[in-house]
């Protein structure tokens, strides 16, 4: 069965992603929201946290998990890995390095994930010869969170942040963090017209389809929480246009 | 033995206000910053929280502890005093409700502290006709994290806000949320100059003074905090002004 996992919501841009393929497939989520954000904490606390995470779902049945944060994925990977060696694990890191294309690539994410330099290693390491422009936009998350998406304000504050990358004219820009799919349309009017867009959810499903068909099979879905409230309730259905009604998971 | 504790950085205002006045008094300080931010947490998660939190400080020694987070002030203190029936607490909204005066009383703060009504029910109590018009603010905390405490966004954002607040012409605006005296310049510009404005260290401290000056001895003074890294100990070392090293704090 399939499990997918993050600090909070914005994994759920995954599950969105996926159930925009296969509408009618079985899988577990588990937002941590009772910790989150992951993004700006250290990478011992992230590890820590993400292994608890995971074992929750493989002790639900998880066989195939998906890593919906890119912090998770920056920094914890080995000790999941390690830990659960008869699961296999999808993180959002990869897909989005082997769809940008260019000589010039900008990645943005939450501090953990741009400080862990886990991009620009990966994107290096494909292309000796790429040149990688990062920033960290740590209030995008609670920009989306606070559903803040079309705001003038936002609108502001993503233009300063992706300035360096506009100046830099990149080819492509990777949007290193689940929640950052919801800011697209305010991010595409900061960058030039030609710039291409990655952003890890589909990178990543198209990943797992390719490398996973069989785990995409029809079953329940289910929406477990750490701390499950109205307000994630809300924001679930509003970025899913379905009803949720989160579960609260009890971590061991 | 002087405890205080915040649900992380946002608590050392109150260090800060201690320090301004006792200079060399001891305490031991806790932030919660592997669990950061609470605000927009429920109220059943944050009390679990509190409890671990004062439950730390009172093995460490505390005999009286300072609660340096207006959420847990308002959504926990009942809980702590049961759990904890020999220690004497204080708590950030009281003191704030007791210093703010006039027909017309604005109040901001995170979305748990709003949500709790904690505020208009305290000043209601106290004069049963005031008017109050009350503003959650959920970006501050980012804002303040993120130190972008001068920015034109941050201004804006905080112009946004408060809108509602200046439009009702209030005689006082309680700053309900111990990040945000670091942004009372900002705030100060988006109101009439008349406004007084409340801030809860201050407040809580006029309290201490009263009511546990024998608390406020020379001593040692020690930074614990769940998630201690780098940049925990540069945003307190930069707020208090002198060179902090936190310790890392594991709860029960």
């Amino acid at each position: 069965m399939l499990g997918i996992f993050d600090s909070g919501v914005g994994g759920l841009t995954v599950v969105k992603e996926l159930l925009r393929r296969h509408p009618s497939s079985g899988f577990i989520y588990l937002g941590d929201t009772a910790r989150t954000p992951y993004g700006n904490k250290s990478a011992e606390t992230i590890r820590r946290y993400a292994v608890e995470d995971a074992r929750f779902l493989v002790d639900k049945g998880a066989t195939t998990i998906l890593v919906a944060c890119n912090s998770v994925s920056a920094v914890a990977m080995d000790e999941l890995r390690k830990e659960f060696p008869t699961i296999k694990f999808f993180e959002v890191i990869t897909p989005a390095v082997l769809s940008a294309t260019g000589k010039k690539i900008g990645v943005i994410g939450t501090r953990a994930t741009i400080g862990s330099g886990v991009y620009e290693r990966r994107l290096k390491e494909r292309d000796p010869n790429v040149e990688v422009i990062s920033q960290a936009c740590p209030l995008f998350v609670p920009l989306v969170e606070e559903n803040w998406i079309n705001k003038p304000e936002t609108k502001r504050i993503v233009r300063t942040y992706l300035e360096p990358i506009r100046r830099q004219q990149v080819d492509a820009l990777i949007l290193g963090c689940t929640h950052y799919p919801l800011l697209t349309k305010v991010i595409r009017v900061s960058l030039q017209k030609r710039v291409k867009i990655i952003d890890s959810p589909s990178a990543l499903m198209d990943t797992v389809e390719r490398e996973a068909a069989s785990e995409l099979v029809d079953g329940t879905q289910k929406y477990y929480f750490t701390d499950p409230s109205a307000a994630t309730d809300a924001i679930a259905t509003k970025w899913l246009g379905t009803m949720i009604k989160g579960v609260r998971a009890e971590l061991a």
